[in-house]
Parts: C-alpha cells; sequence; structure tokens
C-alpha cells in the first residue's frame, strides 16, 4: 500500500504537469464583447429604457402578461446571481486551468463554426419561407382582419428568426456556463465533495433559468408586439384567439436550431469518446481521460458541445413548441366555446412556466453547500441530495399548478372546469415521475435489467449485444402504456370538465392533454438543471484525471459522474414523454391551421386512403433512416479519429511515456470539422422530407380530384414519425444508458471486474451504446418536435 | 503440400466414423402408418372417390374451381414424381445415413413435440371461437339468408381448425423432405455438383408445390363447399360476393400456426446455432459442424425445423391470406359495380396461383442434372442457374397473368379494365424483381455496404455492431419507397379501369392493390422452392463436414450452401413485401367486414381521435416487445446450450480427441423444451394484444359514447404495426444477412482473413444478426399477417 503511493507519487512527479502548446485566446463572442465596451451606466438605463418599452406593450395587453414579464425578470437577476457565485470560486491550480483553457477553446471554436453554418442555412430557410408565404393565397377575410400576405409573411420569418437566434443563445449560454465552472469544481472537489456538488447544480441551474426564462419571455414579446401592432380584438381586427397561430415561427426556428446543434454536437462529443477509447482504452490500455491520449481534450469539449449546448437548446425548443401548441389550443377552444375573456386559456402556459422559474430556483437553493465546508466530509449520496431538491421543486410545483388553474381557469360557464384541468396537470407531474422511474428501472444497475445484461456479457460480445438489444426493444412497453393512459384519461378530464361548443358538444378534451404536458413540464427548470449538472460534472472529472490530482479528488469526482449518468438517463426519458404530447397537440393545430388556411373543413387524417397510409410509411421510414445516418456518421467519424490516434502514437512514441506531447489540435479539429460534415445529411433529410412528400402529394391530389392530399399525408407521416420516433428514442436511449451501466456494474468488480473477457464485452456494448443514446436518440427528440412545426410553418405549400 | 495431404489423410483415418449412440427408430407419423397399412387398390379406390366427389362440388359452383381442381391434382402428381426422383437417390455411405438419421430423429421429435403444443393452443382457440360466434347478435338480414349464429360459428371454426392443419400438413412435408433430401444432396456431392444441386432444388420443389397446392386447394374446396351446402345466390340466400368473408377462419387458422411453428423453429434453430458456435468455433477452435461439438446436431435439426418447416408453413399462410383477401376485396368490387357474374373477379386469385404452379413447375424441371452427370465437373456458379430458372418463371408468368386477366376480369362495362389490371400485376411482378434486387444489394458482399461493414469489423467489435445497425436501418428506405409507389400505382391504375359503382365513382382501386398483390406472388412456388434449397444444402454442408468427407466433397457442399444463404436472404426481402400488401388488403376486408355486422357505416380510421391514435402507439410497440421477446428468447436458450456444451467439454476431455463421444442427445433436449417454452410469451402477446385492446376500447367507447371505437382503435393498432412490423423485419433481415456475408466475405481471406481480430469482430456480428434474421425478422413477416387475420375474425367481440 505504502509502497504503491509512493509509486504514485513519484510517478505524479515524474509527469509534466503543463500542457504549454495548448493557447488560450480571448474568444468571447463579438456581441459580448461590444456590451463590455459600452459605458456600463448607459447599459442599464438602455435596459431600463427597454424593459419599460416591454413593460408598456405587456401592460397594453394583458395584466398576465406584465406578471409573467416581472417573473422572468426577477429569474434573471436571480441567474446572474448564480452564475456570480459560481465565478467567485477559484480556478485551482494553473494545471487544472490551463487543460480548462483549452477544452474552452475547443468548445468556443467549434461553437462559432457550428453556428455559422446553422446561422446560414436558417437565413436561408427565412428565405424560403418569406417567399412562400408572399405568394400563397389569401382569403377576403384574412386580409380584412390585417393579415395580408406581406404581413402574415415578415410576422413568420420573424419569429422564425427571433426563434433560431433564441435557441441559438439558450445553446451558447449552457455551453459558456459549463466550460467556466468544469473548473472550478475541480477545484473545489479537492476541498469538498458538497462545495463541488454545489457548483455543479447552481452552474446548471444557471442556464436551466436562463433557458426557461427565455422561452417563456420570447414567447410572451412576440404575443404582445403582435397583439399591440395589429390591434387585435379590435372591430373589424384579428381576434385574439387566432392570435397564438402567428407563433409558430418561433417554435420552427428554435427546433431547427436545436436539431442541428444536437446533431453537430452529438456526433462531436460522441466520435470523440468512441475514437479516445477504442485506441485508449483498448488498445493501449490506458485509462479514461488519460493526459497521453491524443483525443482526450476533443472527447471533453464533446461533453460541452453535445451535451450542454445541445441539451439547452432542446430544452428551449421542447418548452418553446409546446407554450405555443398549448396556447393554440387554448385559443381555439375559448373561441368555440365563446368564453369571454379567453386571455386567461391563451396565457395560461405563460404562467405555469413563470411559476416553473419559481419553484426551480427553490430547488436549485434548496441544494446547500454550507454545513460542511471545509471539513473533509464523509461523501454522502449526491442522488439523493438532487432527488431530496426535486421532491421539494414537485410538491412546490402541485401547489402553484393548482393556483394558476384557478386563477386563469375559472370560467362562469363552467364552474368546476378548472378543478378538472388541475387534476390534468397531476396527470402530468405523475406521468414525468412514472417516467423517470421506468428509465432508472431500466438503466440502473441496482434492478434486475442491467444485472441481467452484464450476466449475459460472460458468455461473449454477441450475447451481450443481443440481450442489450431485446433490453431497449423491451424498455419500450411501459411508458408507451404510461403515455396511452395519460392521454386518454387528460383527455376524458377535459372532455368532462364542462366546457361545451355551442351545440352543446363537451370541447375540453385536447386542451386537457395540453394541460398534461404543462404539467409534465412544470418542473423542467429542475429537470433541466439536473441534466446541465451531468457533463459538467464529466468534463470536471476529466481536468482532476489529466491534472493527475490524488485519489481522493478522482473519487469525488467520480461519484459526481456516476450521478450524472443517472440523472442525464432519466431526464431523456422525460424529454420523450413531452416530446410525444408536444408533438400530439402540434399536430391538432396543424389541422386547425389547415382548415383555416384552405377554408376548408380538416376534421380527420383515415389512414384507411392508400395514400395517407403511404405517407404513413414514410414517416416511419424517415425515423429510421434518421437513425442510420446519425450513427452511422458517429461510426464513420470514430473511425477517423481512431486512424488520427493511432497514427500520433506510432509518430512519436515518446507520448507513452510523458517524453512527447500528445498534438490535442488536431483531433479535435479532425471532430470538429467531421461532424460539421456529417450533420448535414441527417438534417437536411429532416427538413427536406416532410416538404417533399407534401408538394408530391399535393400535386398528386389535385390530378386525382382530392383536396388536401397533400397536407393529409403530411399529417399522417408527423403521426406515424411521432410514434415511430419516440420508440426508436426509447429504444436507443434505454439500450445505450444500460450498456454503459452494465460496464459500470462489472467495473466494480461483479462477474470478473475490470479486464476480464466480461468487461471486455460490455465496453463493447457500451461503444455500441454511445451513440445510440447520446447523438441518434437525443436528436430523435428534436426531430419530432421540429416535423410538428415545420408542418404548421410550411403548411401552405401543402395546400 | 503432400505432407499436409499426407497429414490430413492420417488423422482422418484416425476418427472414428460412425455414432454409434444415435439410434434410428421408426417415427413416421400415425396418419402415414394407417395409410400404409390399407390395401393400396382401396386406398387409390377411396381417393378417386373423394376426388370425384369434391369434382362434383367444384362443378357445380363454377368451371372456374373445376380448372383449378384439374391444375391442383395435377401438381401434386407432379410433386409426387419429384419425391419419387429424390427417394430413388442413393443414401451414401452408413456414416451419413447414420448422421441422417440421428438429425431425422432429432427433427421428427421436436415437431412431434411442438405441433402436440400448437394443437392444444388451437384447440382451446377453437373453443374460444365459437363461444364469441354463438353469442354475437346476429341481424334479421343475416338469419333471413340462412346465415344465423350457429352456421356461421361451425363455419368460421371449421375453417379455421382446417386453416390450422394444412399448415401443420406444409410444415411436416417441408421438414419431412428435407431430413431425407440432405443425405442424398451430401452424397451425391461426391459424384458431381450439378447433381447436388438438383436434388436439393428437386427437394425443395416438392414442398413448394404441396404448400402452393394445398392453399389453393384448401380454399377452393372450403369455397365450393360452402357455397353448395348455403345454396348461394338462390332467392333468399346469401350472395355469392359474401362468401369470401366465411373463409377469413382458414387464414386466421394457417397464421396462427405459422407464428408458433415460426417462433419455436426460430428460437431453436439460433440457438443452437449460436450456442454451438460461441463454444465450438470462439471457445475450442474447432469448425463449424464439427463431430465433436456436443450441440452440432441440435444445430442440423434446427435448420430443419427453423428453416423448412417454418418456412413452410409461413409461406402456406401468406399465399392462404392473400387468396382470401383479393377474393374478399374482387366481391365486394363486383357487388358494388352491379357485376353481372362477379366469379371471375372472386376467383381469380385460385386461377393466378393454378398458373404459379403451372409455370413454377417448369421452373424446377429447367434446372438439370443429366449434362454433367458421371463427370467431376467444373464447379459451375449454381446461383446463376438459378437465376436462370427464375427468369424461365418469371417470364412464363408475365404471360399467364395476362391470361388470366383476360379470362376472367374482362367485363362488358369497361371492356379495358383487365388490361389495367394486368398492368396491376406487371407492377407487382416488377416489386418483387426489385425487392430481391435491393435485398441482394444490401447483403452481398459484392456490394459496397457489405464491404464498408467488413471495414468496419477492423476498427473492432464495437464498429461493426454500430455499422451493422446502421446498415439495416438504412436498408429500409428504398423497400418503403418500392411499396409506397408500387401501392399508389397499383391503386391509381385499378381506379382508371374504369370500373364505376352505381353513382359513377370509379372503384377498382384496391382490387388494383389486390392484383398486384397476386401479381408479386404468382411465382410464390419457384421462390418457396429457392428458399426451401437454402437448408437442404446447409444440412448437406453439415453431414458431408461430419462424416468427414474428403476437401472437394466439402467444397461443392459450401458453394452451394453460400448459395442457400442468399436465396434465403432474398426470398425475405419477398416475403416482407407480399405481406405489407397482403395486410393493407385484409384491413380493407376488416373495414368491410365490420361494417356488415354492426350495420353501421365504417369508412375512416381517424388518427386525430386521442384513442385510435393511442391504438397505434400500443400497435407499434407490440413490434417492439415482440422482437424483444423474440430475441432475447434465443439469448437465453443460447446461454443455456453454452452451460451444456462447456460441462461437456469439461466432464468429457477425451472429446476433443476423438476419444470420447459427446451426448448429442441432451443439447437437442435442452433446446427442444426451451424453444417450446420460450415460444409461448411472444406468441401469446400476438394473440391476446388485440383482443385485450379491442375489448378495453369497445367499454370505454360504450361508457363514452362512440360507436365502433373498439374495431377502429383495433384498425389503427393494426395499421401501425403493419408499418413498424415491416420495417423492423427490414432491419433484423438486412442487418442479420450483412453481418452474416460480412464474415463470409472476410473468410475469404479480406482484412486479415480468418483468425484476424477483423474476423472475431465480424462474428459477433453475425452471432448478433443470427437471431435478428432467422427468428425475429420472419416471426414479424407471419405476426403481420396473423395480426390482420385475427382482427377479421374476432371482430364480433370489438363491436
Amino acid at each position: 500500500m505504502m509502497e504503491e503511493d509512493m509509486e504514485n507519487g513519484r510517478s505524479y512527479q515524474e509527469r509534466p504537469r503543463t500542457f504549454s502548446t495548448v493557447r488560450s485566446k480571448s474568444s468571447i463572442p463579438l456581441v459580448f464583447r461590444l456590451l463590455m465596451r459600452i459605458n456600463p451606466r448607459a447599459l442599464i438605463i438602455f435596459s431600463l429604457l427597454v424593459f419599460s418599452g416591454v413593460l408598456y406593450v405587456g401592460a397594453s395587453t394583458s395584466p398576465i402578461v406584465v406578471f409573467v414579464f416581472c417573473i422572468c425578470t426577477l429569474s434573471l437577476f436571480f441567474s446572474l446571481y448564480l452564475t456570480k457565485w459560481v465565478l467567485a470560486k477559484d480556478e485551482g491550480p494553473p494545471e487544472m486551468s490551463e487543460i480548462s483553457d483549452a477544452i474552452r477553446d475547443g468548445a468556443e471554436g467549434f461553437f462559432r463554426t457550428q453556428y455559422g453554418t446553422i446561422s446560414k442555412m436558417a437565413c436561408i430557410l427565412a428565405f424560403v419561407i418569406l417567399g412562400i408565404y408572399l405568394f400563397r393565397t389569401t382569403t377576403p377575410q384574412q386580409e380584412a382582419s390585417g393579415l395580408g400576405r406581406a404581413t402574415s409573411a415578415y410576422i413568420t420569418v420573424a419569429s422564425f428568426l427571433l426563434g433560431a437566434l433564441c435557441s441559438g443563445i439558450a445553446g451558447f449560454v449552457g455551453m459558456w456556463v459549463s466550460v467556466r465552472a468544469n473548473v472550478r469544481v475541480s477545484s473545489a472537489a479537492r476541498r469538498s465533495a458538497r462545495e463541488a456538488l454545489q457548483i455543479a447544480v447552481r452552474a446548471g441551474g444557471f442556464s436551466a433559468i436562463v433557458v426557461v426564462c427565455m422561452a417563456v419571455f420570447g414567447v410572451a414579446i412576440l404575443y404582445s408586439v403582435f397583439y399591440v401592432w395589429l390591434g387585435v380584438d379590435a372591430p373589424g381586427s384579428m381576434k385574439v384567439t387566432d392570435l397564438p397561430l402567428l407563433l409558430v415561427g418561433y417554435g420552427f426556428g428554435a427546433s431547427f436550431v436545436a436539431l442541428f446543434a444536437q446533431l453537430g454536437g452529438g456526433i462531436y462529443t460522441k466520435a470523440a469518446d468512441v475514437g479516445a477509447d477504442l485506441v485508449g482504452k483498448v488498445e493501449q490500455g490506458i485509462p479514461e481521460d488519460d493526459p497521453r491520449n491524443p483525443a482526450v481534450i476533443a472527447d471533453l469539449v464533446g461533453d460541452n458541445v453535445g451535451d450542454c449546448a445541445a441539451r439547452g437548446a432542446d430544452l428551449f425548443e421542447s418548452i418553446a413548441a409546446e407554450i405555443i401548441s398549448a396556447m393554440i389550443l387554448g385559443g381555439t377552444m375559448a373561441q368555440r366555446c365563446k368564453i369571454e375573456d379567453p386571455s386567461g386559456f391563451i396565457l395560461f402556459p405563460l404562467v405555469v412556466h413563470s411559476f416553473d422559474l419559481v419553484v426551480s430556483s427553490v430547488g436549485i437553493l434548496s441544494i446547500r453547500g454550507t454545513r460542511d465546508s471545509g471539513l473533509i466530509s464523509p461523501i454522502e449520496d449526491p442522488m439523493s441530495i438532487m432527488q431530496k431538491g426535486y421532491s421539494v421543486t414537485i410538491m412546490l410545483a402541485v401547489v402553484t399548478f393548482g393556483v394558476s388553474t384557478r386563477w386563469l381557469l375559472y370560467t362562469e360557464q363552467a364552474p368546476s372546469a378548472w378543478l378538472n384541468f388541475a387534476l390534468c396537470g397531476l396527470v402530468g407531474i405523475i406521468t414525468a415521475y412514472t417516467f423517470v422511474w421506468i428509465s432508472k428501472y431500466y438503466t440502473d444497475y441496482k434492478h434486475e435489467p442491467v444485472r441481467l445484461l452484464a450476466l449475459s456479457s460472460s458468455t461473449g460480445h454477441g450475447t451481450n449485444i443481443i440481450a442489450g438489444v431485446s433490453l431497449g426493444l423491451e424498455s419500450t412497453a411501459l411508458p408507451v402504456l404510461v403515455i396511452s393512459v395519460a392521454i386518454i384519461s387528460a383527455y376524458w378530464l377535459g372532455q368532462t370538465s364542462g366546457l361545451v361548443d355551442e351545440s352543446g358538444n363537451p370541447t375540453g378534451g385536447l386542451f386537457g392533454t395540453a394541460v398534461a404536458t404543462m404539467g409534465m413540464l412544470s418542473t423542467a427548470g429542475y429537470v433541466l438543471t439536473m441534466d446541465m449538472f451531468g457533463p459538467i460534472a464529466d468534463n470536471a472529472g476529466g481536468i482532476v484525471e489529466m491534472s493527475q490530482q490524488p485519489e481522493s479528488v478522482r473519487e469525488i469526482t467520480d461519484v459526481l459522474d456516476a450521478v450524472g449518468n443517472t440523472t442525464k438517463a432519466t431526464t431523456k426519458g422525460f424529454a420523450i414523454g413531452s416530446a410525444a404530447l408536444a408533438s400530439f397537440l402540434l399536430f391538432s393545430a396543424y389541422m386547425d391551421e389547415v382548415a383555416s388556411f384552405a377554408q376548408l373543413p380538416f376534421k380527420e387524417v383515415d389512414i384507411a386512403v392508400p395514400e395517407i397510409f403511404v405517407g404513413g410509411l414514410l414517416g416511419s421510414m424517415l425515423i429510421f433512416l434518421f437513425s442510420a445516418w446519425a450513427c452511422s456518421a458517429v461510426g464513420k467519424t470514430a473511425q477517423e479519429v481512431v486512424n488520427e490516434v493511432r497514427r500520433q502514437f506510432i509518430e512519436r512514441p515518446g507520448i507513452m511515456d510523458y517524453k512527447e506531447k500528445p498534438d490535442y489540435g488536431r483531433c479535435v479539429a479532425i471532430v470538429a470539422s467531421a461532424s460539421l460534415r456529417e450533420m448535414i445529411r441527417p438534417g437536411a433529410l429532416a427538413i427536406i422530407s416532410p416538404m417533399a412528400v407534401g408538394v408530391i402529394f399535393r400535386i398528386l391530389g389535385h390530378s386525382t380530384g382530392q383536396p388536401l392530399l397533400g397536407a393529409k399525408v403530411v399529417a399522417s407521416m408527423l403521426m406515424f414519425a411521432t410514434v415511430a420516433g419516440i420508440l426508436m428514442a426509447l429504444f436507443l436511449n434505454t439500450a445505450g444508458g444500460a450498456w454503459d451501466n452494465a460496464k459500470k456494474y462489472i467495473e466494480t468488480g461483479a462477474l470478473g471486474g475490470k479486464g476480464s473477457e466480461s468487461h471486455k464485452a460490455a465496453v463493447t456494448g457500451d461503444t455500441v451504446g454511445d451513440p445510440f443514446k447520446d447523438t441518434a436518440g437525443p436528436s430523435l427528440h428534436v426531430l419530432i418536435k421540429m416535423l410538428a412545426t415545420i408542418t404548421l410553418v410550411m403548411a401552405p405549400i401543402f395546400l
């Protein structure tokens, strides 16, 4: 024991601790640099002016909007406090901050290039949308209400661009804070586990609050600006219940950027990870995140661009899409029921997410580190601390949700309707909880499935893969049952709420489903915090390993990393559940939109019609093809990394003895350019195929005399793609997570432990699972919602 | 070189060539033994009497039925000629026939137990159906036409049992001939490659002809018996256009048996294969089919029960289901168009398959072995010989298809309709060709995809699996596009055929799709021959290897085996394509049936209704769960085999030096009992879940006032399951085939050849692919059609 420590100590001294080739240059984006040059006082005055302007517009719209604005502003201040708190922590010794600088450079460099490409594509798409809306036919009705061709074109394009911009900012914020927090977590881990945990949670909390805030703020501002500009509800103009339909561009912009962010980032992170592991771990036998591995910096960069930036953009568009679809449905229902003041139904989602900001902030603050700071504490289970925070958040959310329904959804026509909707919210919250529990059951090695998977590794690589695939396929069953029960019970609660249309038919069903979705997302802030926590802890662990800290520090970051893996897996379940519900809502919104565009009834999508059935076939196929291309992108890029790393080990034999430095930069450059190249093909498939199908079947419908055929085929494509996408994403995420944890289980010493044949088979499973759970799976979440919003925005070309 | 030969020679002499522990006992089924005891003359007279009775009933129905009967009878005689020809060949030296006896014992033993279990389940289900039909409500109309509760209950149950029985016979015939032909092919391989090929083709042809014959004969007999019994078309009785609906029980019985046959057989063959390979090939380093491997007999038995018996049952129910659905659609259309003599439209499918029997027989005979018999010929490419036969068959099929359409589908009302339908048939034939081509492209190592897959093995097990999964997922795209084009163009050809209903609307669309499906299956006999050829050649290779024949004989069987792999892969593509089309037709038949049962219009399945959407979600989930359970059944059983084989190698160390004999029987017993146990769970899932969903939503619909909700939810479940099932089956089959051939490609010496690291990674891929392509994939074909028929038969409980 002593000898081993001595040896460790010696070799630790011998190893060079700095990486002078890695430069850290200033890479703050232009916007921020310009802002910093302005006199701070002028900036404050300018901000105040803007805020009062926004407040004035809000006040002219509805007092509810003012409430939302205030909560958002307060939350932004809270998030500033969180950043200041995190940034005030020390960056640790120079060997740590140098590594962190290298990671920051890589991440910010890739972010710039990636978002440069994405913004170019977004601009092209903006022109396409503009063209489509300028040349579409409008009805006299629309013209009369002040919503002519040009106006609606500008509105759609402006919301699209704003959505894209906000999505970009959401991604940037996620990455910005994580590349700064990682080193501070590493440094804190030298002092106390609890402090390290707190820093990671608060850093994650910062970006979570900003992301939720931006989604709410963005929609609220757009809503009130359009309200004032178009003079809504004045005689002869547009009705307020039609207003939310104008916001769909925002959701599409958000999901467009999120799709490419997730694809590019997901390919980056997993190609670097797989490539680094295959040569480093398997061929050279060096540990993970070892400084001798030329791909290690690329791997750590990947955590930031793949997990932080992409997940930020993903959750941002989830919330934005869900808010907009619920607003549309609320408006439609209020109109059908002839409710006098429909603004409560329309603005309900904004209020729910304002309360989300409040309860999540409380949840984040409930994780405190003061009690044991300064002492070398026994390591507590960070998972239980996080879980406690989640319980606090959820309980508060139940209360505030009830308050919001009573406040906004109370109507004289149906005095008990709010109670039904409050129950719908409860259905959503329970669904979220159940989803989290199911993904934990299938991916945590405390439970049977992962243990059986680990056991199957003992008979070889092949049986491990067969068992993992079956586990993943089987794990789709329970979530589908839960989501089915949730949809039907929320719909039923809504139908029986007492809200009826003119002819006395109950109409609250779909809105009930919408409220359940909001219930599910009513703790989105805290869930996103848990999600962001993972990659920050992972990175901190990497920095600790690379700067060769003592074993005790590594232990702390290892525990945090393991917790991060679990939270990441569970939040994915959450993301799919909400995607399924949101997509079903957007589908209804799409049918309303098409009917109002085409001035034709569009009540059903009948899959007994051959063309519509074919649409479904094509939609499901889109999911399979997209997953194929996302996985193969990782495979191809990883092979490039493997070849480069092998080359470096051959050409610089001194690397293994720490005599030569590996060229980290080359691996970063290879992964960056490859993932930018590889993200285009699946992304373009997702954008172009619904448009192409819609246009082809529109033409076919015209020539065979079937009205609305294009729109109907696209609708069926969307629904089949949603169903297939949910199942495929569940399969990919769960199988990937289970393989990862089966490997971890064996590494705890079970079935022969590290280095045994079982372990090798488990590593194979883990490698296969990497692109499943971190590239294809999460990209499918985004794809599902992107398809729903693209059909909404592109509806004019299907008609 | 000389020395090596010498050594081979010596060790060859030293090895014991007989397996005396393996007993061969008489195991001819009871029915055959009873038949053999009867005086042959009495038998002939009895057969003649039965035939004249059948002919008389047929003649009272329609001259077309007489034509069908005659062709079927001639084909049965032809198949008798083929068996006689095959059985006249010699069984080779005693060491061969001993092995063959062991295989026969194992296969017949498993068959008896398996079909015992299946027949018990079928009887239970028959009682369930009887109960359902006896207690359902009937309309006065139905009562008046002589189709009361009791009559329709007996009819449905009788057709169900007859379908189940015929399906069982189809499986038995497939296995019966293959366990007799395998040794004759091995023996012939010692003389000439061409003769071996011819024996395998004729043996496969025998069971193919019997299977097609039984499907056609069975339906035709049922049709004419019901026709005469119910006094169809007499005033006050049933109309002939409603008659085909009574036949659905036959299709359900066929697919019920086929599902369990495929599941049990598929689990058996792959568990034995994977288990034998994992210990034999990977751990002990002995070649495939080596007599020292205790699981080798189980593996060879598996080829017979998994591939021959199950594929026979599968194709039988494909053809039966497709004939019945096309008859239903033909009848419905003829009724709508008020065609005077609708029998042509109804009986068209029977005639198409009668011609199928003729052209396939010609194709089988076109493969001749006389030219080089007796000489040791240079090995020709057997694939090109088979392809030539296929081309002959297809060209003849095009001609006969045109003749059948002109003969049966010509009507005064639309004189050019038959031409349109002939073009539909052409669409089907082209679709079949394209499907075969696409599966060849993705699974043959002459093309790029498999080469890239092999290349990805060079970077490890993980990248090989990622690449294989992406290849499989990607391979779904082209078939879906082809099937989409086929559905839409055939529908369009049918719509424009000139056939209109009373109000002048074109109505031929769906029948057009049905005709395309028939076109696709119009060479089913030859395709099934190619399919059956594979396992016979595989088995022959095993016998050659086990009886340690010289290298030259092995080379011949190896080539035949490789060709068998390709034909097996391509016929799977064919099976999926026809399943997709047939299922779409059965779906329409289901809607007609429900409407006629419920006396309510049932025109559309609107997926915008939450419950119906949930039905779709559940249908897709069913496919994922079924595949999961099918794969994990193989995994679990294979692990049992691995443990048993490891145990034998440890307890009997002399096995490796040929000093002790392995206990083949134990492996056979383990695999047999495990696969019987494991087939129940996925099978029960497939049977019970549509019934449960239908009943639950029926109750829900009653309580919420939605008529036909149960039936609609089941319809949507069926459609989503069909779409997901097609995609999943394509994915599983292609990925499995590609992995298999990537391994074979490396074994030709590429990328380091046998024993290299790339080869090990490729073997892992092959192991993973085994349950994909031979258990889960083919079971999904059957599942899709089983779902379509079960909903038809069980429709009364959804209402």
